[in-house]
């Protein structure tokens, strides 16, 4: 964390200040950012006519803005205009807490949950170039390997960009809470931790013979913590 | 899916019919069911004065009603009352789609977007037993082996209901796109899969000795699919 709260923080408002268990809340860009980078899902809540939708999203992260593009952003933007409120939430499940009474049993996680407003990016030249930094923050260097955009694909893309205005992020990350009143009980106390990670790739089968793993795909061996591979891409 | 649209499917209207890919999309309860049941972290999603937020919860199912409980819950309940609209997601991804230009680039995913309204459940009686209801749902048998709950524990927990009036799942599980402009084209296209698995179980270090892993834990046994665990205790 910065050495001040007004260092890199992003501040608080009602909207996103964490009301429960605000020990485990953190305003600094590090904290933020760093589970951010670590996913490539998003959920991005809207409002259309007073109902929320909820809608999951590959993103990305520059600086303070947020990016997606896709189906989610057309539709709300056309229901609300550019400047709908928005909210980004990232999440990962970290593991299961089990202990010896029911008030204990718990889920660990880190989430960051972002507030904003969506814009939507229309300038082709802008668009084209967001679609190439989304590969390349996912593939290093992948974008001037292929096969460029055409006119028609990059109108079919829908861009949407968000400024952060306010965030949070929320860790737990703890084993079992020992109550007093659990003395003497019996059953297994602990965590099941939870972990995602890269699969044997599977090259797709119309494609003959299929091209060597390029260095842009490095992070993605199989094994690889999904996390450390998209942090390590960033 | 069933024979008939009508047998044990939801209804779509424009809040919950998939408009993009709509190829993509599932109603019937089989398909909206089996990824309800292969998570338990939701993403809820309220509004709060025309302002959209996001929050993952833990959750569960009981035929057509989704649970959850927490700060969310008591938030969102506070401000707009009981029956306030929400959108409770659930999705996994499953992989990184890469081929031979920027447009084929995708995630693979499977996602369920539920519609209800909320209502708090206060009754002790009903809050104890779904408490229960929870610990079963994760750990089959294990309530019966914890130190009973205590009515101020009851108390402090906030437990939401919503009844699913509308829902959709939407699969997307494909091999990168062999569009007739990528011939030529070098680079590797294919599936960076994706997989959630339990890690090694980590003994609470306040409990000494640990006691046996009991059989409602048995799911949760180190390298087991996350989503097969979840399955199988449901």
């Amino acid at each position: 964390m910065p050495q001040s709260p007004q260092d890199d923080a992003f501040t608080p408002t009602a909207r996103s200040r964490v009301a429960r268990r605000p020990q485990r809340a953190r305003y600094d860009e590090a904290s933020v950012f760093a589970i951010l980078d670590a996913g490539v899902m998003a959920h991005v809540g809207y409002v259309i006519d007073g109902q929320p939708f909820v809608t999951p999203t590959a993103y990305w992260r520059e600086g303070r803005r947020l990016y997606w593009h896709g189906a989610a952003a057309s539709r709300m933007l056309a229901a609300s205009g550019s400047g709908a409120p928005v909210s980004v939430t990232v999440s990962f499940l970290d593991g299961f807490v089990v202990g010896r009474s029911g008030f204990v049993h718990s889920l660990n996680y880190r989430s960051v949950m972002a507030f904003g407003r969506a814009r939507l990016i229309t300038d082709p030249a802008a668009k084209r170039a967001a679609m190439d930094a989304f590969i390349d923050r996912l593939y290093a260097g992948r974008a001037a390997q292929l096969r460029p955009a055409t006119d028609a694909e990059i109108t079919q893309i829908a861009l949407v960009e968000m400024e952060i205005e306010e965030a949070s992020a929320k860790v737990k990350d703890t084993s079992a809470t020992d109550l007093a009143a659990d003395a003497g009980w019996a059953p297994w106390s602990g965590v099941f931790p939870v972990e995602t990670r890269i699969g044997a790739p599977r090259p797709s089968p119309d494609i003959a013979p299929a091209g060597p793993l390029t260095a842009d795909l490095a992070p993605y061996a199989e094994g690889a913590r999904l996390e450390d591979a998209l942090t390590r891409a960033a």
